[in-house]
Order: structure tokens, then sequence, then C-alpha cells
């Protein structure tokens, strides 16, 4: 089974792909997708749809997953994550993935063991599960965790 | 000119065709995309993007304008409503259409002639600009009134 996860946001937006066959994991890809800032939003969304569409043409998931994002004071910048978000979850669904969604605390509970592990725990925690990994960055490390939550939950509904 | 106008929301999204001929305009159509409450976000999300090819695809709009969302003091609020407009204004774009912006108030200011009208007095010139026009609901008008705006701007300019 593939299972893809997503951080979304609308300057970058990370992805990370794994495998999962019995109850073993094994790391698949990741990487970020950068929009340009200095183009206009819906040309930027446009952008992000064709780049994660071109991800899972490739990678073929048999689920999805998006983290929930943090929800900013600045109404703004609410604004623009949901924008970048809607997308996300728009490429993943179209082809008629179920998407699941889980919350930042929940996904570090899952990978480390509390929700609120730093992101540095959880980088190392992704390179004991999935050895060899390279990460693309901060963004694609939370898609990993995202994706790998996702591939335990449904190894529990099973 | 085809021109599109939206109104976009997570519940019920307004669309607005107008044609505009040297300084004529004319009423094409109007309508209201619901999704349905019950269903999980990425499923809406879906339905609202087809709905909207639809219209897209029906009526081939040379130019798109989408109205500046209300940014709710209530963070979830304006994220569902951002991720409704990223999907929105994706759905415009992806056909290379360039999508405009324009605040509920620049609208009010085109139509009626001050930021400040009611709804009320934005539908009252929206039946006086286009003679015959039935109105599908509120979010409908809004998204002619958009469309509307967006004519004007575009014959500005040239």
């Amino acid at each position: 089974m593939i299972i893809l996860g997503i951080d979304p946001g609308l300057t970058c937006t990370g992805w990370g792909v794994v495998a999962k066959s019995g109850s073993r994991l094994s790391h698949v890809a990741n990487g970020q997708i950068r929009t340009d800032a200095k183009a206009g939003m819906a040309e930027r969304l446009v952008e992000l749809d064709a780049a994660l569409t071109d991800v899972i043409l490739h990678h073929r998931p048999d689920a999805g997953a998006v983290e929930e994002v943090f929800v900013n004071v600045n109404p703004q910048s609410t604004l623009k994550l949901g924008q970048a978000r809607g997308v996300a979850m728009l490429s993943v669904a179209r082809g008629g993935l179920q998407v699941a969604e889980y919350s930042t605390k929940l996904v570090k509970k899952a990978i480390v063991g509390t929700g609120r592990a730093e992101k540095a725990q959880v980088q190392a925690m992704l390179k004991i599960l999935l050895p060899g990994v390279k990460l693309a960055g901060e963004d694609a490390a939370d898609a990993l965790a995202v994706a790998i939550t996702h591939a335990n939950m449904l190894g529990s509904h099973r």
C-alpha cells in the first residue's frame, strides 16, 4: 500500500510517500513544492495543483492524508493557508482518494510518543523509522510524518 | 466578451456570467453551488470544483473575477472559506484564465456608487443593469456584481 502525506502551505508544501507491506514501512520519496511569491494568487494555486498532481500520477498512492494546519492569529495568513490547503485536498481527492486529516499534535504523538515533541525529535524518529531517508526539508519531513501516522492508523483498523 | 464572477463559500458559492459587447452589458446566467454539509471537507471541495468546472465549460468565459472574502473573526471559519476560495480560484485559473480579485467594498462602489451600500441596493441596481435578470439568490447576486465590476474595469483599461 502506498500512502501520500501532505503538509500544505502557499509558499512551501511538503509531500512524502511511504509504502506499507504488512507491518513494514519503507520510504518511497519526499519533496517540497515552492510557488513563485511574485506570481498572482490564482497562478500560485495552479502551480501547486500541477506539481501535486505530478506527484500523485508518478507515485499512484492508495491513500492520502493532510496535516491539519496551524490556525494563525493573522486572518490574512489563515486565509492564504486555507487556499493552499483547499487546493492540496482537492488535488488528492479528485482522483477518488479518501483524504484523512491529522492534527500536528496527533502526528507528533504517533511518531515520537508525545504531542509536544520538537521538530528535531520528529526528524530523528523519521530517520529511524525510514532507514536511509534523505529529507528534502522541514515541510517534507512533516509530510512524511503525516503519511506514517496514516499508515499506522490504517493498520490499526484492520 | 463573456465574464464570470464568483462569490466563494464552502456552504454556498455564487456564480454569475455576463456578456459585454462594446459598452453594452447583458445577463447570461447565474446560480448557486451548495455542497453537502454532511460530506467530508475533501469531498465538498471536489463537488465545488466539479460544479464550477461545469459552469466554465458551459459558458466559456474570457475573463474571471472572484470576490475578496470577508475575513471572519473566527479562524476556523476563515480557514474553511480560504479552502473554498482556493478551489474556486483554481477552477477558473486552471483553464488559463486570469483571475481578478475585488473587495466587497469596491464591488458595491462600482455597482451602487458607495462602498457602504446594502445588499438590497446592489440587487436593485443589478435588476436595472441587467434587465429581466432572475437572481438565484444572494450569493449569485454578489457574483453577478463582481462580474459587472470586472467588465467595467476591463472596459476602462481599453
